[in-house]
């Protein structure tokens, strides 16, 4: 079983950035494409994101053998429902969306029989929209594929094919375990950025325009996170719920400790943690996640 | 008045990265670069950092006409109080630490009858050491002023020049404000940074590797500033503790809201939060603060 007909419901920087990958690093499969909002679907059919560009979801999903759902996750239910009837016998259901559990048990009301088979490519840029995508956005990402027990082998073996194809490197994971890595790596990280953020852009004492001047301070990375799609994060927040909430306890207790350490002038706790991150930044270039150029290689001092 | 000599303190990142910029873009001011680490001084001297490595702090500010000391801000009266009696007539004495209230005092105390103007070139990366510094590190960045009231006009003049000649934008502003500011825009940022890798480094149910796998969901960022100079940072939570702990007040209220909106599964509150923080990215980016390229512009998908 391989895959040869892929269709992308949902064009904007995930689902627009399969296409181009398709195009450029597997282009022996062929690709629709479907959005419901008409000015998506031309900008799509303009920048050629997929074969043929069609102008309702069941004639997308026609020939599929493997259907991506690449809407935010609080719409993959209504999305998947309405594909109800019009897909081939045996082709797979899939989705990109940033939680899995909920993700799983929405395709599974709206699609019932059907061989579902979640996943999530751990890559994307703060911008949106199909203009956004580019081909190589998996290129040594890692997709995470949260299969149900009962999944068909060999359909999880055609999806992993499909995603390596496109450049990424696949793991296999349960789907709770899944909500809980990314409400870690992913999630608080944007609840976090979005915060501050808000927080600086509220404040009396110090202007919005001071907090831009001396972003360079650090507060710039913050906002690049915080520009990130709104729709997309308000799904992650309300479909991940108790993992978020979870790991932002943690976060929380060890934020309450270092506050503790500051008001105690206890320089020694703020050293040895200050000392111990810089491993981890060491371990993630090495793993090829990061550029590991000073302040990413960022060129804005011409 | 104009400089014409200047004595570095210092040759870290931003010690190095002064002598470099005075030597591409101000070549008729001479240099000269003290370390207490030997080690330092060895490679600044094979580096070309300044002019002259001096093998004491004497030998290297006795022709200066301003001193700038580079040294984490808690180490700043030592640092300075070393210089006293050896320094040359009407001296500036400057800084570049990022708490200003602490150093003004420190300085005072070190130093007292000279002519102390505080200062913060807000630039930086997260790498330290001589070998880490660049000519361009303070092009288009701004350089906090901090004079005291009664300080010589002149002098302020001369080295609002000095640092307009190495590429920076120019304020004047008032130690206690610019602590404010600077605790918003650079140091509760990198608490939470340091906060959320320690959080993830820590944790059990996830492990060391998942975190580093999966870092390329937002993590990644907030591990390039927890790997910033530990002593730098431990000192600056210590010497701007006031504002610190009203920003972090601030923070923890405001991130407080969201989870409770997460918890009840209020996805407007989410959203309208969520949307504002973008113009916050279009205004840093528009006041020429960042990379507008997505990511930064990162190139680590080859």
């Amino acid at each position: 079983m391989s895959i040869s007909n892929v269709a992308i419901i949902g064009l904007g920087l995930l689902g627009s950035s399969i296409g181009h990958a398709v195009k450029e690093l597997a282009p022996y499969i062929a690709t629709t494409g479907y959005d419901r909002d008409p000015a998506v679907r031309a900008k799509a059919a303009e920048l050629g994101i997929a074969g043929t560009i069609c102008d309702t979801a069941n004639d997308a999903v026609q020939e599929a053998d493997l259907v991506i759902l690449c809407v935010p996750v609080g719409a993959m239910e209504e999305a998947a429902s309405k594909l109800s009837g019009h897909l081939r016998n045996g082709a797979i259901i899939s989705d990109v969306g940033s939680s899995k559990k909920s993700v799983a048990e929405a395709l599974a009301r709206a699609l019932p029989g059907h061989t579902i088979i979640p996943a999530h490519p751990v890559a994307g840029t703060e911008q949106s929209g199909p203009q956004a995508g580019f081909a190589s956005l998996f290129t040594n990402r890692w997709c995470i594929l949260t299969p149900p027990d009962d999944a068909d082998k060999a359909a999880v073996a055609a999806l992993s094919d499909f995603w390596t194809a496109l450049g990424a490197n696949v793991e296999i994971m349960d789907a709770e375990h899944h909500d809980l890595v990314l409400a870690v790596t992913s999630h608080i990280p944007h609840l976090i950025a979005y915060t501050i953020v808000g927080t600086a852009s509220d404040l009396e004492e110090v202007t919005r325009s001071e907090v831009i001047k001396y972003s360079a301070g650090g507060f710039r990375d913050f906002t690049r996170i915080a520009a990130s799609n709104p729709v997309m994060w308000r799904d992650v927040f309300l479909n991940n719920k108790g993992a978020v909430l979870e790991m932002l306890g943690r976060f929380t207790e060890d934020l309450t400790a270092l506050q503790r350490a500051i008001r105690s002038g206890d320089g020694e706790t703020l050293h040895e943690l200050f000392s111990r991150t810089r491993a981890i930044r060491r371990a993630v270039i090495e793993e090829g996640q990061d550029d590991e150029r000073p302040d990413f290689g960022r060129e804005d001092h011409t």
